[in-house]
């Protein structure tokens, strides 16, 4: 690397222009420029409020109280240590209509083709699609095909959007956190990014990192069933456990406290962070969500979430407090505190 | 050009080999072999059966009956004579779920953005978009935002999933054509095909072209109200007026007979054709819908899409016949029959 020059043309700033003229990758990251992406264009143009553009929309149709959701998946490689494109379209979606305490129910897949795809891939990655659906127990009702030439895309994006009944008494949102809540998180974090990373760059890690890629909507009725007023939900994807914590404190406008030793962090996704010069806590996460949840059912809640095999490694880790808000703060491990930003762009592009 | 050697790595074949390996431009121009990859590959991929995974589906959501649907579109250029992306994202979806006499309510939106893409043109698009949603009286309630690098995508790629309610009483699909049915049309047809191609190709055709791209929702509703027992309806976008209604007759199983010089064709459309060798039949619509309807209320249904601006070109092209089912025939001018085919691909790549 060292003996080569420097390449201007393809060389990307590492903290880019606030103001940029064009769209940068760090715009579609989930961290900061997105968020002002969505904020200082989106809103304005399609109108509504920023609440209103949220991952999932609770609509009234007819006296129901439907969630939709829509995300388009551009992950590469397409296939990775624990998952493909086709079952985390799915899984993607299902869990932010989830994140509302919605009931998934149905899904559209629109597929974005390159010319020249194999079709014998497209076959698998829609029966890999198919077989999630079913798994997460939701039904694909309606689909779209475009093939674009050669060389504007990228084998196959695909977007889905979901349908899911709320249902009555439940309410579920990024405003409701407050102070004395406690913040659970579902199982070990920053499996996913790591996954991706590994096969995209080449990396080894020893072990083989599979992608937490799941339905954690079990989860959710499970919560719901057992009684716990959950306030908040939220599945920590693109910009990882540190972007929706900082979400969900600028929205409810509390601080957050987390115990840096109380998260889960497997030894292998450490090592690779360290390796790779990543903060676990902005790693994307497939498979897991965090809670927040009033102090005294938080222990019950915990229980909940351990007895479902895809919430075994739930965790308590943290707080709300009234103080700071909009600023989310990790205790460290030798008792100090450091504050965990929203990261800026781009640390994994194109991790889902 | 004729000085030129055939260059054979971007020869495209016209009539691409039916059991291709890989995807061709064609299998998403929404003929025959768009119909092939459904049936063969997604519907056993993703389970339910053909009609399932038609553009919209009707589900039930505690009770209600509500039509989902989804389309990503792809045209190039983004900006063309009357229309752009971003309006077309709109007016698309909204009008599938028209096709199912569902009143539209609500929107997702995806964006998969290229890197380098002007942020103001990303700006003026989304507007675009909130203006046509608006003229359409639907609300945008959720979206997403993903960035590719370039040279993986071509500007913006938007999919749009809407979600309408299907008034009680009302059943209209495509397996409910029955022989005496009228065919009607709600305006001239190859507009839009036409007018995407005019600035893409660079070419002039004296007058300039403008796309058809409208929402069509206030159409159905006044059919609906003038109590017209509306049997199936369907917009003829890729694979134009012939697509749609081969798609009918074969699902209906019955025979649909149209009288050529009944169907409106502008003449700077026919022109166009004639210059680029192509059936207007066969170019795409993006603000016009098929209608079938009972003999005795064809007059009728006529005189109501008439009254509505954006149906005022409407007229009655055709009847449903119990011969040759799934069979469509054009009577020409000169008094002879011809079979119209659903077209096998690809003749007017990324169109929508």
């Amino acid at each position: 690397m060292s003996g080569e020059p420097l390449d201007i043309e393809g060389w990307t700033c590492p903290a880019p222009l606030r103001d940029s003229p064009t769209v940068l990758l760090g715009h579609g990251a989930g961290g900061r420029l997105t968020a002002e992406l969505v904020e200082h264009l989106f809103v304005p143009a399609l109108g509504g409020d920023a609440t209103a553009l949220a991952d999932a929309a609770v609509v009234d149709v007819d006296g129901v109280r439907i969630a939709m959701t829509t995300d388009s998946f551009v992950v590469r490689p397409r296939w990775f240590p624990g998952g493909n494109i086709g079952a985390l379209a799915v899984n993607g979606t299902v869990n932010d209509l989830a994140m509302v305490g919605a009931v998934p129910l149905y899904l559209t897949a629109g597929f974005i083709v390159e010319e020249g795809l194999e079709t014998e891939e497209l076959g698998r990655l829609s029966a890999a699609l198919g077989a999630a659906a079913r798994e997460a127990q939701v039904q694909v009702v309606a689909g779209d095909t475009k093939v674009v030439d050669r060389g504007h895309g990228d084998g196959v994006y695909i977007t889905t959007t979901g349908v899911g009944l709320v249902p009555a008494g439940v309410d579920i949102g990024p405003t409701r956190a407050q102070p004395g809540d406690a913040v659970l998180v579902s199982g070990p974090i920053g499996v996913h990014g790591v996954a991706v990373l590994s096969v995209r760059e080449g990396l080894e890690f020893g072990t083989e990192i599979r992608s937490d890629c799941q339905p954690v909507s079990s989860l959710v009725a499970d919560l719901r069933t057992a009684g716990i007023d959950v306030h908040v939900l939220r599945d920590p994807t693109r910009g990882g456990v540190a972007a929706a914590l900082n979400e969900i404190a600028g929205s409810s406008r509390v601080g957050v406290e987390v115990v840096e030793r109380a998260i889960p962090v497997p030894d292998e996704v450490r090592a690779a962070c360290g390796f790779l010069g990543l903060d676990p806590l902005v790693v994307a996460n497939e498979g897991k969500l965090l809670a927040f949840v009033p102090e005294h059912q938080a222990d019950e809640a915990v229980a909940v979430l351990q007895a479902n095999p895809r919430g075994a490694g739930a965790a308590r880790i943290g707080r709300v407090v009234a103080e700071h808000p909009g600023v989310v703060v990790a205790r460290t491990g030798i008792g100090g505190t450091r504050v965990v930003d929203l990261p800026l762009g781009e640390q994994l592009p194109r991790i889902c």
